[in-house]
């Protein structure tokens, strides 16, 4: 399997964590995603991929693109051991957390969209910091709320297992703690508790921006 | 079953033609999504849904939030006909092809985000629409060239029969021909194709804003 993404990717980064809990092993291809200068914006790579993002999963002929697609596939490939629970309930509870982060938290964010708001609108380093907090304010502040009152979350997101929402929350809660960022993860007790949770275990740890070949300090955005 | 959501709104969209291809009934319970005014901000439905968003399904004691949690939900309970086809590999190009849209066209167009550009930036409504635009051609442009090259893609985004993809693909093809809007779809020719195939199916006709118990004409955004 080949992995293409890039370190500071909070997409790419979900599908490490999966990939590490289910013991599987990938070839990394990295692929730029800088505020100056992006392999995304490069016509070889959008004929590779026309999404134009990351990551990409290249397996067996398939060439997966979304996250959360490729971790459906991961599980339905190798279910052992699974992060998605048994019950329709249960796994429509585990998607709808990570959908959450990946529809509402993230996409504001993203790099594409934060350029747009430089190009539109003028927005400085100061402004995108400002609009990454909202959007991680308004994010965990719910997360909070549906985790906290919910007998079905545990150690982790659901259960004492980690599942498919905890792939997702992991990444998102590390991009808020940059410096560009820093929220106050205290605010979300029961957010931070499972982020710490979750970073106790090698798969998460292993998966870490820093811990990647890639790696490189960031430098603002 | 009941169906938090709204006319107007693409995610709920989405699950309206879901469960019309399912053959599934169910009990609409309209959540105002104005410009003006919307349910979302509302302590009270903050406290019954912590993601402050539409669509939410009820069934049966549990309460499901996010569009492709519901499907995948409706999909495991309600298996036939199918709206993901059988290989892990075709379920994963189907499942990307939904969650480009979920992911990476909707949410930049969201009434949130709308409405931070208007408070931050003082966006007016000839700059959201520019805005919107913006993502439905970069959002389109990718969506043909990944569907017109595929061997994949039939009479729909799948095969000859209807699928996730196409539950998502519709509603945000709709969006895009608002007057406020006002994409020019014939950019897109395999896009268009699929657009009017499923419009053929009386699922997505009937599923259609205009076709709703709480419709009411746009006024803008």
């Amino acid at each position: 399997m080949k992995l293409y993404g890039w370190h500071s990717s909070a997409t790419t980064f979900r599908v490490r964590i999966a990939m590490a809990l289910k013991g599987l092993s990938f070839e990394h291809v990295p692929v730029t995603l800088r505020w100056e200068q992006s392999d995304h914006d490069q016509p070889d790579y959008k004929a590779f991929n026309p999404q134009a993002n990351v990551p990409v999963l290249v397996d067996d002929g398939a060439q997966i693109n979304q996250s959360l697609a490729i971790i459906e596939y991961l599980e339905e490939i190798r279910p052992e051991p699974p992060l998605l629970p048994r019950a329709a309930a249960d796994r429509a509870r585990v998607r709808s957390l990570a959908l959450f982060v990946a529809c509402e938290m993230q996409p504001p964010t993203s790099l594409r969209v934060q350029r747009q708001l430089a190009a539109r609108f003028g927005a400085d380093q100061r402004a995108l910091s400002a609009w990454q907090l909202h959007w991680c304010e308004i994010g965990f502040t719910a997360l909070e709320a549906q985790l906290s009152r919910s007998a079905a979350t545990g150690t982790f997101c659901h259960g004492n297992t980690p599942t498919v929402a905890d792939c997702f929350l992991v990444p998102q809660v590390y991009t808020s703690q940059r410096p560009v960022v820093n929220a106050d993860l205290s605010k979300w007790p029961t957010v931070q508790r499972i982020y710490r949770s979750c970073l106790e275990l090698p798969a998460f740890e292993r998966s870490l921006p820093q811990n990647q070949p890639d790696f490189e300090s960031p430098v603002g955005h």
